[in-house]
């Protein structure tokens, strides 16, 4: 079934063994994370290929489907080919570029890598896919009616128990809340690509959502070894999309307009972001951001922006920053010393949560 | 005039020696930069402050000019404590956090300090900073009256050849060029706040600014140690207002809209910042972010995007990638290795202009 790897794994000598982490994943490998054992994963596509081969260097079982055999063949050979990689990079004791959800595991990579294909199948039935599934992953193209259909095949054979989430980029998991025959055991659980570095699994409920099940939907991720992030209402983007599109879009608009040029830009951006970092060097998120600007001029730009653009959004954040924050007399740290200077912000300072070492985890 | 910085340098010894750097600063320390040798900084406010010291310290006699005495204090005071942190920066070999203005100086930094003090002073009366001013840069508040006020007084003073630059970051300069008498010689010339280590130097001329002008506005921004940006047209926010504040406010609405929380956003953004990067562990301009997402997927997210949100420059976006880049078959590296792989985008791959060494400088 994977030469390949099975090859790998025995030519193995001495490999480096991984560092013990995380407990939700160390206990994921050890009993099958609480509820769920069985996984469904529809759609091979290239972030369907890696959420299935994340479920399963997990621990838990994984029936992959998609509609041609062709797709499916070529999923099987990614991941095999991705063991590799990651065999590759345990021999390399290159830890930086180490798969994030695999940190707890005390194998060798080349035992995981053979375990892990043992836990993955592959068809083009639905019924062989879905019926002893305890939770689908649904990786099926952006197409509302593709959607629809998938959700109205996967229901007739998933067990009543399973949970339903969706990996949908750009669709909003109310849209098909219904078709899946269990608007209240479904929500959407969003991956990045890169699956394995990028580690985070955005769980979006919709208003229908059953609130345990946003519950195990986040413990489940954070057993396939994602940091969980729990979204309080639909939001188009999710927290990433959401921030990257604006991003992405304003340094299109500054090219498509004649203003500038792509390296100009990205020039200028990687100057003021290696200068405005706290430690030096380290990258910022926007929250962060604000409290280095100081929030008082970040809620001026915001009234200056969203009067200028007739922005109500802009606006209302710039009233929400005044009223939240400032007039709270939480000003930010403002080019302070985050390590030395008291304040207060997004963050308290000195020592904000984010100088922590557990921050990211 | 200085004493604390002067007793600062009179107990140095055995001080680092700068190592020597970007000819363009040299050659201002040794010969003044060409046309420009005098510059009258209008308004000692936190930026104006921090754009006369740079100004002073890479060579130029520079007069600030304030209404108030008060004003003109405090900023003296803080150019004497600014110094002070720049001699101990030094004193302490701390080479992440060295101005980068001041990178080819070969003198100890005390005796930077002092002479840059002996090259700065201070007055309230226009026709004394004026008169012999080469250059003018403008930072008074943003407020249209005082901005033109400004302008009107200073015409007076300044000598025929001088050039006016603005620093403001909300006006556009084609509100005031006909205000400063000399529209011709007029253009924005604008700074981030923490000038020595975000040292970008935005040029962004009117339509009636004399070519000559903008170049010349160019060679003095890389006189003093910034990395000069020109901008073809007039833009909202120059380059890094201009990706900054959509991305801030994208995190702010997540937040004013009850999706998400402050710190939950941040370490979203960090982890897939950390993980989509390369080399690993580095930070990304937008440019470099969409060679690795793949201008594909860019130009349909912009698409998809710009009709959900309604937004036409989104949408213009979409079909600028589409026919500048896709239909060129330029896709981007899309998850290579940039390092290895041959692939074109807004960069040619392998080894983009972005991996090497001088690329912000």
């Amino acid at each position: 079934m994977a030469p390949d790897v099975l090859r790998v794994a025995a030519v193995e000598s001495g490999v480096r063994v991984l560092r013990p982490g995380a407990g939700s994943r160390a206990r994921a490998l050890a009993a099958g994370a609480g509820d769920v054992s069985n996984v469904c994963v529809c759609g091979a596509g290239t972030l369907g290929t890696q959420v299935a081969l994340q479920i399963a260097i997990s621990g838990f079982n994984v029936s992959v489907l998609d509609v041609t055999d062709a797709a499916l063949d070529k999923c099987r050979a990614s991941h095999e080919t991705l063991l590799q990689q990651y065999v590759a990079r345990e021999q390399a004791g290159d830890q930086a570029r180490a798969w994030k959800g695999l940190a707890s595991s005390d194998k060798p990579a080349s035992e995981v890598a053979a375990q892990t294909l043992g836990r993955l199948s592959y068809t083009t039935d639905a019924a062989e896919a879905a019926s002893s599934c305890d939770l689908v992953s649904e990786n099926v193209p952006e197409v509302p009616e593709i959607k629809a259909a998938t959700y109205a095949n996967l229901s007739k054979h998933a067990p009543e128990h399973a949970i339903f989430t969706s990996n949908s980029s750009t669709l909003l998991p109310s849209t098909f809340a219904d078709k899946t025959g269990r608007p209240e055991k479904f929500c959407a659980l969003h991956f990045a690509n890169g699956i394995w570095d990028a580690n985070i699994g955005e769980v979006m409920p919709h208003p229908g959502t059953d609130p345990a099940v946003t519950r195990a939907v986040m413990k489940f991720a954070g057993d396939i070894g994602m940091v969980p992030f729990l979204l309080n209402k639909e939001h188009n983007g999710y927290l990433i999309n959401a921030l990257l599109v604006p991003w992405l879009a304003a340094s299109l608009t500054l090219v498509q307009k004649g203003v500038s040029e792509p390296r100009d830009v990205d020039r200028a951006w990687l100057i003021c972001q290696k200068a405005f970092t706290a430690p030096p060097g380290a990258v910022m998120g926007p929250f962060q951001t604000m409290d280095m600007i100081g929030l008082p001029l970040v809620s001026g730009v915001m009234d200056y922006w969203g009067e200028q653009l007739k922005d109500e959004q802009m606006t209302a954040n710039g009233v929400f920053v005044k009223e939240q924050y400032i007039d709270r007399n939480k000003l930010g740290i403002m080019n302070g010393d985050p390590t030395k200077d008291a304040a207060e912000g997004f963050y308290t300072y000195p020592n904000p949560e984010f100088l922590q070492k557990e921050f990211l985890s």
